[in-house]
């Protein structure tokens, strides 16, 4: 287990050079982002926050987040207004603006991602008017608390999580962010101890470092739901795991069991997917025998936060349709990039017209049911009394051809998400079974398809 | 309503001329029983029992019950011995013995149905040694209590009963005895009276003559599970009901409530079932688009009450069979003469060849589940987590063809029954689909197959 240990640290603790290189970078960024509010007049200071100011980065990350701390008495627009202004001084011609709950600068710098995101220097993190407003005080908490050490074994946890897939809170992943692997190391002293405490995880577990309830009575019900509350020990109303899904949950908790029994490499560089080309796609679909539909489309021009919630959301509402229409869906999928694509995987595709209408059982009144289909025009059969004692009729299925029944849904596009529904609305196509093969071209849609159809725990590939 | 009635009692009962015919032919009968215990030595002595006896018969109905009363201290084998002696006498070479409980001897004679029957005549039901014991009572219950008002109204519930299709104990219909019908119409006093009290019938009714039991709470355990429970006057250890099915109980209750909210012939007298040819039957299964399956095969020598629970036994094995290998079964029956037919309606005949093995939940341990099925030859995806967070693995089905699962099922014929798995096994067809056609010249499956392609209650006809 150490080896292990000490091997993974090896691959992914930044080197001597690595650290001085991103500090270099870092403190150009900030004295740049001062002189730019001393030359807007802006009354604002930049922070350095996140992993970078942490040392808790993995290696491989090229991330750095520059916040600019405005006084908490600035007007809303004054703040968005001086805030850009002072973030695209910094950024030049190379930035772009972005949205989250309010808007924010990214540039490519020396090879680094760099975030550029004006918020209030709020003095208590439960009067914070924006999420990114607390952003300071994590960064405050956490360096207090960490040492060297512990720094170490929060790089142990990353990159676990990121083997596990289950690193990241952004929508996409609805996995576990690097300040939540940073307080669940604080709250462990380890990754070891924390992979033992994780093991015996159940969902609705409750963590809070800094005690900020008297018992877990109020957490319970606040965060119900919500199979990992970490209450935030800067803020106790705000629950640092809302992100992570049941699944990411089940993930991680498993992760953490077998890691336990069988430590290994794997967990944290797990082999990669084997992608496959039209030919193994093709093999793959034969042998599942399955009826694939893809939905594929040109991807909304919004944010992948809210792209993703949307996508699933449409992927819902098709996977009801679909059931209500009598078809089982196997599994189904979403994925983004250029293009989105919503995978809905059928055991039949088609089905036969008749279908049973099952009416009250026999302690109840039937006439109205009765009434209803004697002689209609989808009525095939009935009324007859089943085995159970209940009217039964045989109806007429209105569809019986899941692409149609997709087609039409796709047509209406209800409960839909508001982007995803007017992207569909303006083009797409449904690619039936191999068919998908003229997808394959985007490299990453074809990680993606390789995935779903030979999905695996990525330590077990 | 008496309009009705009074038109259902002109076609159902008996004219004088019936009545007298009966009476001629069953006192003949009598006299020749009579004789031939005489002649044999036999000290026993017939009683004329059933419909018959208590002009409770309807116009159509030719059957004539003899019984056979042997003292109560003869042995069995001596009362059979005797018993069928006496009744091959009266019958004479035309005589066909039969076996139910015990054997007896039925005969054709002046066109009608003549059952002779020994039984005992055993002082108290209570100590019967075999249920035709219980049937001289019953014959002496309902003697002393019917009026021959009465015994009109016993037509029109009897009729009632054919007109609906729940006329009958036998096992072949699960409906209601003539006898049956009898304690009703003496419960409530009329036809009329009947069916507003059934209109209200929950399944576990009970309805007690002789008030045997002091509550309902001890019959209700006794006969538990049971829709309609009629406690015989002459035996309050026996449910008079107990061969009414779920089915034809509700058959019955709903006939009640839709009689009283239009009063029609259509219950006595409905319409038959439109007789459809191999064209008829072509067209509504492509209507229906379902896969229809119809296993034939030659029936077995048994009495019908012995054939039909066992060809529902095998009935249910299949659904269940066909069921546990991932094909829903739409409707199924049995039907039986010289040939007998297990017909199964399926949605669909072919699965994909993946089939989804769900795991134990998150909270469970699931290194056992992980260890049976990674790297099994079964196996084609997994483990990987849903969104539920269970471990999931994707396997092969072992059948994705339900002509295969039908087939191997027929082959093994577990829980078939004795009499209908030896009849299998001397041989059986599948007809599949409009293949039926070939079995349509036999008239009866022609009814039984036409009603079940276009199943209805009768009076909807």
């Amino acid at each position: 287990m150490a080896d292990i240990l000490e091997e993974v640290l090896k691959r992914v603790r930044p080197t001597e050079a690595d650290q001085k290189r991103i500090e270099r970078v870092a403190s150009e960024l900030i004295r740049r982002t001062k002189a730019a509010c001393a030359k807007l007049k802006a009354n604002a200071k930049p922070m350095l926050v996140g992993s970078a100011a942490r040392g808790t980065w993995l290696r491989t990350e090229r991330d750095i987040d520059i916040f600019i701390l405005f006084p908490e008495g600035l007007p809303r627009e004054e703040l968005e207004r001086q805030g850009l202004a002072v973030a695209r001084e910094v950024a030049g011609p190379k930035g772009r603006e972005r949205f989250a709950e309010h808007p924010y600068v990214m540039m490519k710098f020396e090879g680094f991602e760099v975030d550029l995101v004006p918020c209030y220097d709020v003095a208590k993190p439960s009067e914070i008017r924006s999420a990114v407003d607390r952003t300071p005080h994590h960064q405050r908490y956490v360096k207090e608390r960490l040492t060297p050490e512990l720094a170490d074994e929060v790089l142990l946890v990353k990159k676990f999580m990121d083997g596990i897939k289950v690193y990241g809170a952004e929508l996409q992943v609805r996995g576990f962010s690097g300040y939540l692997c940073e307080l669940l190391t604080l709250r462990h002293g380890s990754f070891q101890k924390l992979v033992g405490a994780v093991s015996q995880w159940k969902p609705g577990v409750i963590i809070d470092l800094e005690r900020s309830y008297a018992d877990e009575s109020e957490p319970k019900v606040l965060f119900e739901g919500q199979p990992l509350i970490v209450i935030d020990p800067v803020d106790p109303n705000r629950n640092v795991g809302a992100a992570v899904s049941m699944q990411n949950f089940a993930v991680f908790v498993r992760a953490c069991q077998e890691f336990i029994r069988a430590p290994s490499l794997r967990f944290f560089f797990p082999r990669r997917v084997k992608l496959l080309n039209a030919g193994g796609v093709r093999r793959i679909l034969k042998r599942r025998g399955t009826k694939l539909f893809c939905v594929a489309f040109r991807s909304p021009d919004v944010v992948p936060d809210v792209l993703y919630p949307q996508l699933r959301k449409t992927e819902r509402t098709l996977v009801t349709r679909l059931a209500q229409s009598g078809f089982e869906v196997l599994r189904s999928d979403v994925w983004a990039d250029f293009r989105a694509v919503i995978v809905l995987e059928l055991s039949v595709a088609r089905l036969p017209r008749v279908r049973t209408r099952v009416g009250p059982p026999i302690t109840l009144e039937a006439e109205g049911f009765i009434r209803e289909h004697l002689g209609s025009k989808e009525t095939l059969a009935g009324p007859f009394v089943d085995a159970a004692g209940r009217v039964v009729f045989e109806l007429e299925r209105e569809q019986t051809d899941a692409r149609r029944v997709l087609e039409q849904a796709l047509a209406e596009r209800a409960a839909f998400g508001k982007h995803v529904a007017e992207a569909i609305g303006r083009g797409h196509e449904i690619f039936e079974g191999a068919k998908l093969a003229k997808l394959l071209r985007d490299r990453k849609f074809r990680e993606f398809i390789s995935e779903y159809l030979a999905p695996c725990l990525p330590w077990y590939r």
